[in-house]
């Protein structure tokens, strides 16, 4: 097992390991002994929600649950609120907890009911996506969408405890297992040169172990430094203006991940000298390079995002594998940009 | 003028002085030069909404308004997600900023707002009321109500800036202002023997520039050392057990203030040696001091609010004017304490 320390505004362990899923019990009656609320969601639910409940009461804690259909949709402001209600339902004090078991969407929207009901109480993050492994679960950012856009609310508010167990990858999707390699990807191009070596010369087969201990860790150094995202955290945006831009032009039929793919690999182009090195990993990964969206309609799509600030726009520039760095772009000058790595 | 500075997690200044209200579109500017959105309610924005408005406008701020209804009931999701989506609509950013113009509910409900649009943006409290002068404004809590009870969902959101200008007072119904009085005479209570003597003294007559100020200080004392209200802050709810309860088994026909009121004078008749002076100046203020419901209402009521933690409540207990403890006492004892301070 690997364990990542976070030291946060509130400090917190990331473990990793197969089988860690089992000992949820265990950890949850570290955190509270009393009541937990699991939420879960359509797809995770009938594969490993009764086993974690169990789990829990065996340890002693009341437990309740509740699940909402899979997808971006369930990031809604209406879940959201049932989500308080049946909190307050509940009776739930800040000294219970909340436990997110699914992938980001899940840990998104518990999360963001966590930091606010009552003004926040715990939560534990049980990620089952490699994308949550890697990335959401680890650093305290929870949000839902509104109607104008992706994550427009939510709040920082870092989890108790976050509990990665590879072996939950099995029964993923491949497509949505390559969403999460899309991350992957991105933190060893923005951080980790070995890291991008292991995963040229293993490709799918990397060791899921070392390799999401290893995001994880790069992850938490970047949140240690900048918990509230007011400047080098904006560096794990890499590839996220543009793929936010696919996400939103296809009207989410694009993954996150495979948007995040292609944006990464648009930014490659215009500025990495390895951009050839990373194209294709990402293209050994099954994931797409390229995109059916013009570079007008996607800089049109891009700047009604939320990152856009005042009148520049903060653009995470790939130099090399490993290195990277954030430069503030007028707006319009980001339509020059897609189109030199388009 | 006088000016209390806060160095909470976030250091901010609240001032406090006649006229204040006409230097607001400078002080806006140093927050942040881009666009502000004012919220107000129907009872304040015929007042002061347009001079804050064009004072904003003069120092070059992109300025739009909304209203809400006064009363509490303004503070639910409904209007927490209308003015979630009116941000989003004007496309603020995070370098913007909101301005609540109003009293306790418009800056609960803009402050939440302002918490989690963005995961956070600059928020100014400009109180209209004596109550949201000595108490709301400061300290960052923020919150909306759910049918199961108010303050349920919430965040910690240290303000910019807050701006008192006691001329706003003058407009106040009396009956809002004497509202404002139970917490001042609370803070006199809890911290402060020699406000407690000038407001014995001068009765509604008191000097409110100075006792808006000196309150502000007590209340910034406490928040820094308990930013999280993990402890020493749950002294500010003095009274607010059986109030809380109180306005509860009204169905909220009784105000606030009056709530606490009655609140403080059944703690002060259980616990404090200086019960009698405490009720007489309550009375003073034209304040109530006595409630027509039952002790087991009460205690009823009160055990389904959110305080209670696990099984034990945090009790604030004044043992004499100017000195105040807080005793955790189990959920069962209530009935009596409050039996003995009927």
């Amino acid at each position: 097992m690997n364990t990542v320390c976070v030291d946060a505004s509130r400090p917190y362990e990331v473990k990793i390991g197969r089988g860690l899923l089992a000992t949820i019990g265990a950890e949850a009656a570290q955190i509270t002994d009393g009541q937990v609320l699991v939420v879960s969601d359509e797809n995770v639910a009938p594969l490993y929600l009764s086993q974690v409940v169990e789990n829990l009461r065996k340890s002693g804690l009341t437990v309740s649950s509740v699940s909402v259909p899979a997808g971006e949709s369930s990031k809604s402001v209406e879940y959201y609120v049932n989500l308080l209600n049946l909190l307050a339902a509940k009776r739930l004090t800040r000294s219970d907890a909340v436990i997110a078991l699914g992938g980001g969407v899940v840990g998104d929207l518990a999360g963001f009911a966590a930091a606010t009901y009552l003004r926040g109480i715990p939560v534990i993050q049980i990620p089952t996506t490699l994308l949550a492994m890697v990335d959401s679960s680890v650093g305290g950012k929870t949000a839902i969408d509104l109607p104008a856009g992706k994550n427009l609310v939510g709040a920082f508010h870092q989890p108790s405890l976050v509990l990665c167990d590879p072996d939950a990858l099995s029964t993923l999707p491949q497509d949505v297992f390559r969403d999460g390699c899309a991350e992957v990807v991105k933190t060893a191009v923005l951080f980790d040169r070995d890291l991008f070596d292991h995963l040229r010369e293993y490709g799918m087969d990397f060791d899921r172990e070392a390799v999401i201990a290893r995001c994880v860790a790069h992850k938490r150094d970047v949140v240690c430094r900048d918990e509230f995202d007011t400047g080098e955290r904006q560096l794990l945006n890499l590839g996220h203006t543009v793929g936010h831009a696919i996400e939103k032009c296809s009207n989410f039929a694009v993954s996150h991940g495979r948007a995040v793919a292609v944006g990464t690999a648009i930014m490659a182009r215009a500025f990495s000298e390895d951009a050839d090195a990373i194209v294709s990993v990402l293209r050994e990964f099954g994931l797409p390079t390229e995109t059916e969206f013009s570079p007008e309609e996607l800089a049109h799509a891009a700047l009604a995002d939320k990152k856009r600030s005042g009148d520049t726009l903060a653009l995470v520039v790939p130099e090399r594998v490993g290195r990277a760095s954030i430069k503030r772009i007028p707006v319009g000058e980001l339509l020059t940009v897609i189109k030199a790595g388009f």
